[in-house]
């Protein structure tokens, strides 16, 4: 078997594991398989059997069919003897995101899966899941990587690396995507370019852009105030004050527009959910469609349809992440680690979003120093609440959670954030024990 | 002459300058008074000698004609040979206060004179004609101590001792007035009780109530959970949610509804601006009567009706400080100075308001260590947003001023903010030059 | 009984104990006793009962013969309703003392009891003990104030303050010395003189030194370099350089010797050596003739002999901080305390020896903000060397033990640390359970 | 002419520069030349005109004839139009060298060129004359790089770093001889080895030794405490206490002999200094016998005898580095730059010696986070060291340089530094200008 390895997914009937596998396709020789351990909930069983044939498929066109697919309802044996563990799970399904953002709209605030109230209630369901996960890899596979993508990401990566013992690397496809995007705008390959990420998940900034040597963030930033747009497919495309952009001196990520243009995105928010639904009863549509496909027994690559359900070049980042340990080849990515001092002003184990160089001993970031102040001073609020936030949900601790929610700049008022805290609990009271 | 000195008073046409001469009066044996040289604006004039005037017969009434009281167009005079220089100015007078504040309510924002856009602009206005004053007491006494009353006092403060060598220590009625109130609560005497205040101006908690010894901070925050009010004249009544009280195991002060409060204090604001007029527009009626009386030859004591005003303790805040640097008393006072590391996380030089050691080398802040996280996180917001505005200010910097309006709490989003800055320009155009 | 307190006194056999008995004498109306406990061990039995006796003596003769006094060989009894507990213990006695000099003049290293090998090996002696007395305070007297002179007092009272929740103050009389003798030296009252004091115990420095507001630091300085002294009984009198005065900026402690004079002060120790035996030789012959005195039943007051001990000032240093705590004045104060930011660069649980407000409260550090560069390396080390020293009392690790003494600065090479850990592991070996 | 590069080297007639000759033409095809412009004083034309010649027939052998080799006696001509700027000199010569470990040995103390007194005195010499380097790559070539090797390397490239805006990076091949020693100790190829340095120039510890992921820093220690040894031409072989490999869990570099042996170390240079005289009096006698070699016009290559010089894998590191640069390549490297948060404690601005990713963009350290506490103690002790003699070199200030040699753990004692400073100013008088 030699040092073909084993490769879990919790989470494994989302709608993106036929992402993943195409990504595995294309690397199998840099990352040589063995095995693919598919994990879900029971009541997800039609759909992780779906994906697994869909896998298999895939695998059997491209000469894989060496590759084992197995389907686990219990993460334990999927665990043990994997080097990876890809975490993509979601606790109460796009149902639970559907009520989280119409509990924002019913109060007049942003209700999206990371960020305000609904990262707020899902970092509250999710994180006793992912812990009680971590704690079996710590367990049972001590020397395997968690490569967390569950969202809040940040807050559920740094949850576990604060209370277990388990090796775990956050991953997003925010910076990937701006990478592509800045690659395109400068008509220059991606390779090319140097970015220096710093900041949070979803809160993260390119402070640099660097080519070959030449720093050309002006230019980009020029560009930006002149019309040119880069968005993902599932932010609204408002396009940055220029005023903005120039006193930042620095290219923003799209998920910041829900800080800095609140009142636009409330407004498409609204909009959107009185015409097609919010965007979680709209993916609830797309994921419909993508299942009825994958059942195709013909069906064996992924489908095009996917890249509207917004995960682009997430097998690129799982990947080149997955590569950079497993060969030990000291890759540049920026993922989500303890920051270590790399990020002036934030604790050595607060979870950052930057630059990192990654090899068989796992994910270092490179130093950053100071971040502007305007920037420290957001990304401090959003670090507080984030850490309030899993103290609340790792204690049932009801105090910090009031707390998280009055810390979050898209929350602030007190009342406000105790009428809202009421029926997050109320809302979600069959994921919440700790809470009772 | 002896010991006797000379006290300059920038801004002495003010309607509080007759609670500081009583003050002053009631001191006499502590802080032996040579002149009360009062400054004041030319279109100032006629104020500035009613209080002159009223003034001298307070003074009379009490034995104390032989202090001198002058009246100044310039500052130069007043402030050569004092040894102390209260600043306690207006620039704009109330017209420019009120104009802040309908900006804020046209926006559906507070528009409160030291917190959100109205302590912005006024911060502008003021911080250069601060400036001057600072370098004019550099230039002619070097040894005098700047007492700031002038608000937004800590900006202004941290504005003078970033950009002069100017001694300066910023004083504030907030922390006092919370120590009479808690002390009445407690049934106590007001020297029993032991406060532990950290925090910003206008932005301070008690984090411990400590009478001979004892904690009593608990029992207080159940008093106020239970229903008692803790308030001031110049800010409305709205009793703290328990919840919030309990969750923060400190006492904030009264201007910390304008963050934890906002939704309520906005409405009340817009209510009384329809109803009587908004804050200034009020108070310049207040002042109208004020000065008919203090016009009257016969009056020679504070009138009643000044407590209406706010500026309770006033004079016993401005008289300890005073006593304490020229009596080398040591005495621990509540006022704004360099952090010097007192409370963790903000850097030295920022001004703080906080527990110090006064004696007549200056003011001391006693050490504090970190702030609980949910407050450090508001803290350092503020924080940056004054530095932002002092940035702005001194250098015209829109780019900052930008900043500064986003990273503020009570405004944030980008385009608002910038929205906001065009007014504040064009409505302040007499004031700022800097921006020109 | 009313307010009247109840003191233990730990180490009430000590030859010290009647200067503090003539400090309470003295104090009588500002700290009113009900009772003096004095605990010692068996084997200072005839000592202890010595000292009461005297203790009795003078109190009758002042007219107190009202207050109890008891003695006791478990700590128990005497710690219980006790308002303040008093260390002032010697574990091993003068004997372990002179071991600890002569083993430092063996390998031509300066043997003095707080520093160097001599201190390291008196506070793994005592650290157990007083851990040990510390614990009884937390179950007996939790409100109790331990008030430690026992040396190394920095290191004494951080172990304490790391490893119990015993509230404790570090005292010593260096500061207080040099605060007399700097107002003799300017010819000025004791009261007006205002020194910043910053820096660790037996290694602090005077920053600034103020009279009425004037800072006269530069002209003590210019007189130290003119050859004026400032020196203790048990340090020799070596003339500070000049040059490193000015270099400094600041006045070193007596103590400081060690550190900076290294190598003349270990020739005049190998000569007084030789000559009348080692410190703690000759105080054995001092305590001796001491308590030939101490027994004459008709002595009733402190005898003139005292003062060749030692201990100058040890009742008023004793006396104030006890006024301060039980009369809660607030009284500024030079401790040994946690740094709490006040020192920058150094950790927030860090014992520092530092201006102090004390009250009802304790002891809180006035913010000084960073030591000059060479003071910060200096300090870093020294506390480094204290905390790795207590780390090596507590757990009885060798590995840090022997890493304090390489980062201790008299003695830095690794060969001869290892050599002296081995010989002071024997020589203490009746002490140092941990170790075995 | 496409890409090629010019390359500068500032001390050019170095008896090194065979050694980097043969890296260029060993990496030609990665890093292809266009000019090397060798730089020297006119005091040493014989040795740069003889060291061109020779590099001119090195070249030719290997078909690189197209090189242009050029020889200046101002750096202006060379460094216009360089993309990379080397600096090795040596100001004063072995002579000034020699002179150094003279008065060290004088005064029983190790005079090594790079620490203690000896470092110190060569620093003074070094920084005014690479601060006028820097400034003119600053003017003439500000894209280049100074690649840094004058010792002592930390100090000079922490001076340029902070008084210039110079692009400048410090190399040592100390690392990379420890991780060629580590690879055979482990039987391991290079490549396989992740070692984690962070500490100072010439004070730099293995943390960790990791091969594919296993930690073996445990192992390597062992092996150490069994007799291994590792150590560099230059430095004397003594073995390292098993007590204290074990105590720091880390592997000290070749040069933490002077700091951890001292004695020892001091008795084996007073030894050498007696019978062959010291390092700089042999090395004199090296030079002259490695330049008879290379005035012998058949030799076309690097003799031999050059790796008695000291300089192994000088090459190696330099071309490494520049590669990195030139082609963008993100290497991980260890350098000296600009610390940036990477070792805690640590200003940004302070240069540490840590593993770098190096690409276009220059060199950026990983986040390490905090030394333990003796390596955190010593390394600000030596860094404050450095820094009070940059200061000291750059204004010519003896306070300066009277506490950088108080602070260096080699010499500490006052009068001692003092009697040194005095000896040191008088025998480089004629380097010495800032301080006249």
């Amino acid at each position: 078997m030699g040092n073909k390895i084993k490769i879990a997914v919790i989470g494994g009937g989302s709608s993106y594991t036929p992402e993943l596998v195409e990504g595995l396709i294309a690397r199998r020789e840099t990352v040589e398989l063995r095995e693919l351990a598919l994990v879900d909930v029971e009541q997800g069983r039609e759909k992780v059997e779906t994906i697994a044939a869909l896998t298999r498929r895939m695998l059997a066109k491209n000469g894989m069919e060496a590759v084992k697919v197995t389907v686990h309802f219990q993460p334990d044996e999927a665990i043990r003897g994997a080097s990876f563990v890809l975490t993509q799970l979601r606790v109460g399904q796009l149902k639970a995101r559907a009520a989280d953002e119409r509990l924002g709209l019913k109060y007049n605030l942003i209700g999206q899966e990371t960020t305000g109230v609904g990262g707020f209630a899902k970092a509250l369901r999710t994180i006793p899941v992912m812990l009680n996960i971590a704690r079996k890899v710590e367990a049972l596979a001590p020397e395997a990587w968690i490569i967390n993508f569950t969202n809040p990401a940040g807050i559920v990566t740094e949850a576990v690396q604060r209370h277990t013992k388990a090796k775990i690397i956050g991953l997003c496809n925010v910076p990937i995507t701006m990478h592509h995007m800045l690659a395109q705008m400068l008509d220059e390959p991606f390779e090319a370019l140097r970015l220096q990420f710093a900041g949070l998940n979803h809160m993260v900034w390119v402070h640099e852009v660097n080519v070959r040597g030449e720093n050309r963030t002006r230019e980009v930033i020029d560009k930006l105030c002149n019309g040119a747009t880069m968005t993902m497919n599932n932010i609204k495309e408002a396009p940055w004050p220029a005023a903005l952009l120039r006193a930042l001196g620095a290219i923003p990520c799209p998920y910041h527009r829900y800080f800095y243009l609140t009142r636009e995105m409330l407004e498409e928010e609204q909009a959107d959910a009185k015409a097609g639904g919010t965007r979680a009863e709209q993916v609830i549509k797309v994921e419909d469609s993508l299942f009825r496909q994958y059942r195709d027994p013909q069906l064996d690559h992924k489908p095009e349809a996917l890249r509207f359900r917004g995960g682009a070049f997430y097998s690129q980042v799982a990947l080149e992440l997955i590569a950079a340990i497993h060969n030990d080849t000291g890759a540049q990515l920026v993922v989500n680690t303890a920051n270590l001092g790399a990020i002036q002003g934030l604790a050595a184990d607060a979870v950052v979003e930057t630059n990192c160089l990654v090899d068989a001993t796992g994910a270092k970031p490179l130093a950053f120093g100071a971040l502007p102040p305007a920037m420290h001073a957001l990304t401090t609020q959003i670090k507080t609440y984030e850490q309030l936030t899993i103290e609340a949900a790792v204690n049932g601790d009801k105090r910090a959670a009031l707390l998280a929610l009055i810390v979050n700049p898209l929350i602030g008022d007190a009342k406000l954030a105790a009428d809202l805290l009421d029926e997050v609990l109320i809302l979600n009271r069959d994921y919440l024990r700790p809470f009772i």
